[in-house]
């Protein structure tokens, strides 16, 4: 079989009549072989894969999507599912068998329902994540989960793949926001449990089957999430401390000390800070010296104890400095201030892109073994390949860091990446596996890791992940090549 | 195949040889089967349900359940897994045809690592609840989930029930509170993901396939969980409210002010209270008038909240007044007047009994639909089953009440709850699910509601239940007759 898009090979006629049959089905809105339309969503966002499709679906109902799967199992034709087309994993892009269909959920962007009084929302799987801190914002909630691809990622793909981001520390990852779900099985059958129970006690929690399945399981096709209230105030705190464990020591400190109000503990070494600083020409360093390692530090309040929030901070942070949990730190006075802290950690990442290639590991170990796996395995990879520079940063509140090797400076980047980088990847892998931790702390397996899961993932943990697959899917149709 | 219980039975060649080669697996202390032995363990603690079983295995270690697993398997030797054998549904109970293998896990109470800095204990299936309280609290610390059978109640039988209890609407169910679990599998294989990551997104979140399962997909031997840091402070509320309606005001009000302070919203109608007022000779009303519902508010602090939160309690309720959201209220001035509310609420279900016979359902709906649920159901039932009472108590803040419908005078309980009361009770889970509720809020479902589970539950829910099951235990070996 091969791909529309390629006019010069032939199509078989089984292809053909689930073209055609597919086509009638959804109309031309929802269905194309335009290679030019297909064109931007055959490619994931970071570059590095690209495959071919059949064909792009956009159903826009789930009765829609679930006659499409139907027709799929009949045809035995495999889909890969696509939210915003943001992942770091390339879960969303098919091979180049172009064999499989594109299937985009990009047109239901519908709120079902919007309880304010309850703080639930039940949207479609393509409403975006931005449009969905909008929509909260507006009736004086919010939506406390968000990431770098905010304006492009869309609810389903953020529950596909369990997204993560900064406010982890305080509200969990995408799985813990997921009060309800609806998707369609790959038989075609709509499995629904969309409406939010907070005790329900039939067996075990069913629609955890699909959060973080990557599509292997089924199509998420709409969910009801928790909101939070608004936050009233912010106190944004940057901190200077000498080591990765006096770090670990301050979290301790502040989660005693804040509780539940503290939402945010990121953490990036010197090195991290001034590359940053030269990224971005405007921006200061929070802290007048030089410290090991910085600190950001969000504290906040809802309406009830805004009044308070900012002496619990300083009493926090006075007490802080007391028991010398710290060098230095400084604290937001309003949110211009707040916003240039923030600035400072989300330009990490293109900061250290501008400095040369690099390979980048998403990685977590247990919360109090990650400063003596920092400082034991970076030293490790710098001697190994010489020149090389292991920098680790992040949200060192969820012992999840990202944790980039930087090659020393190279003329073929590409090439580096290719092989030298591709070893030290599986070095790094290799170590966070003794260290009890996982391969993907928050951007999945997609294509991206899924030799390495294959190889290092626990056998028994991977049988069960292997025998539900093979009850759902047995034909294995859906997001073929893709975790399992 | 018969039970060595009955002693006038035969026993086949190749059950004796499975019965010899599991006593030589765990020795005398781990294996028997003596009548007598046996006995205590064969009926569930509500005394509905008595089964046989072929011998009573009681492993010391993972490796011994391991082995004995997977002998069972080699043998086709069906397994009821138990811990405090406290549940409320017959989970834990064999079925009378004597095959199955009772595997108690009651001798698995080791704590394989405490960390108080990180608030997380691993401990075995058999380390007991009230064990795990007392444990927690020597450190500073409190696991924030009991219930009335924590004497004997397991983290096991926790874990595989999802129990839950009235700290529900700030803590989660058991669910939330496992942070990694070590499982056997159906084929002796270990599962073990005991480590905690905060986060970890290989794949779907394997073990809640064990959580809530009832022992159908293998069997739970250690698990972390998470602990809280202990309570500094706890003011208890009484407040008395007209209607359902109106507590459910009040509870959003309260949700509003205390935020995560606020650790339990229990409620009770006069009559229930009454009730309870009978049954306890020395206890008084909170309030002096009658009202048509209690509310029963827990508010509490840790030790960085403790100094305001009498003064914010005061501030709530007086804000509640104001709003005319309740008509008296009663505040604790100290630990005893705390604990007499409590043993109000807690004395209710002996209390009810105490009454007669009656039939009990353990329901949940959307917590905005409850007042409306049960406002327009109890005349249903007592207008179509004349004499009876419906009585609905419990845990409104989580949207799960226990509903309670008692007989009319009548001579023979028994006969009328196997009569009249399954009538009844199949009327409540049809209303139950037209409202979009679950028929197991937190009891789960066992022997009790299966036949209920099958009939009124989503096919295509059931059928991914069944899939998974299938896939992992196709011979149906595990807890045969529960849950699917």
């Amino acid at each position: 079989m091969t791909t529309l898009n390629d006019s010069s090979a032939p199509q078989s006629a089984a292809t053909t009549r689930f073209l055609e049959e597919a086509a009638e089905l959804l109309g031309p809105r929802g269905f194309t072989v335009d290679p030019d339309l297909l064109e931007p969503w055959l490619t994931d966002w970071r570059g590095r894969y690209t495959g071919k499709a059949l064909a792009l679906a956009s159903p826009a109902t789930t009765q829609e999507v679930a006659a499409l799967v139907a027709l799929c199992a009949q045809h035995g034709i495999a889909i890969v599912p696509q939210g915003g087309n943001s992942g770091m994993s390339g879960g969303a892009t098919p091979d180049d068998s172009g064999e499989a269909l594109l299937l985009s959920l990009r047109r239901m962007t519908a709120v079902r329902q919007f309880d304010v009084e309850a703080r639930q929302i039940t949207c479609e799987a393509g409403f975006v994540l931005q449009t969905l801190h909008e929509t909260a914002e507006a009736r004086g909630l919010r939506f406390p989960l968000s990431l770098g691809g905010k304006g492009s990622a869309t609810v389903g793909g953020l529950i596909a793949t369990n997204a993560g981001g900064t406010q982890v520390l305080r509200h969990g990852s995408m799985r813990a926001l997921v009060l309800g779900l609806e998707a369609v099985l790959p038989d075609g059958q709509v499995f629904s449990m969309l409406t939010p129970l907070k005790k329900d006690n039939r067996g075990f929690d069913l629609k955890q089957v699909f959060i973080g399945s990557e599509g292997t399981m089924g199509i998420v096709t709409a969910a009801t999430l928790a909101l939070s209230p608004a936050v009233a105030e912010r106190v944004v705190i940057w901190a200077g401390v000498p080591t990765l464990g006096m770090a670990r020591k301050l979290l301790l400190h502040c989660e005693a000390a804040a509780g539940d109000a503290l939402e945010g503990f990121e953490v990036l070494p010197q090195a991290c800070l001034e590359a940053v600083l030269d990224y971005l020409p405007d921006a200061r360093a929070p802290l007048e010296g030089k410290h090991g390692w910085h600190v950001l530090i969000e504290v906040v309040a809802d309406r009830t104890g805004a009044d308070t929030l900012r002496e619990r901070c300083e009493t926090m942070m006075a007490d802080a400095f007391e028991a010398e949990l710290l060098e230095d730190a400084a604290m937001s006075a309003n949110e211009a201030q707040a916003e240039a802290m923030w600035l400072i950690r989300e330009s990490i990442s293109p900061a250290e892109r501008a400095r040369g290639p690099a390979v980048q590991h998403d990685i977590s170990v247990p919360v109090d073994k990650m400063p003596d796996f920092v400082e034991t395995t970076a030293p490790m990879i710098e001697a190994k390949w010489p020149g090389t520079e292991a920098i680790a940063f992040g949200h060192l509140g969820d012992g999840n860091v990202h944790y980039h090797v930087i090659a020393p400076s190279v003329t073929d980047g590409a090439a580096w990446q290719a092989g030298t980088g591709k070893e030290i990847s599986r070095y790094v892998h290799d170590l966070v596996t003794e260290w009890g931790g996982s391969i993907s702390a928050e951007h999945g397996i997609g294509q991206l890791k899924k030799d390495e899961l294959a190889r290092l993932g626990d056998p028994v943990a991977l049988s069960v992940l292997r025998a539900v697959k093979q009850a759902l899917d047995p034909r294995g149709l859906m997001n073929p090549g893709k975790l399992i």
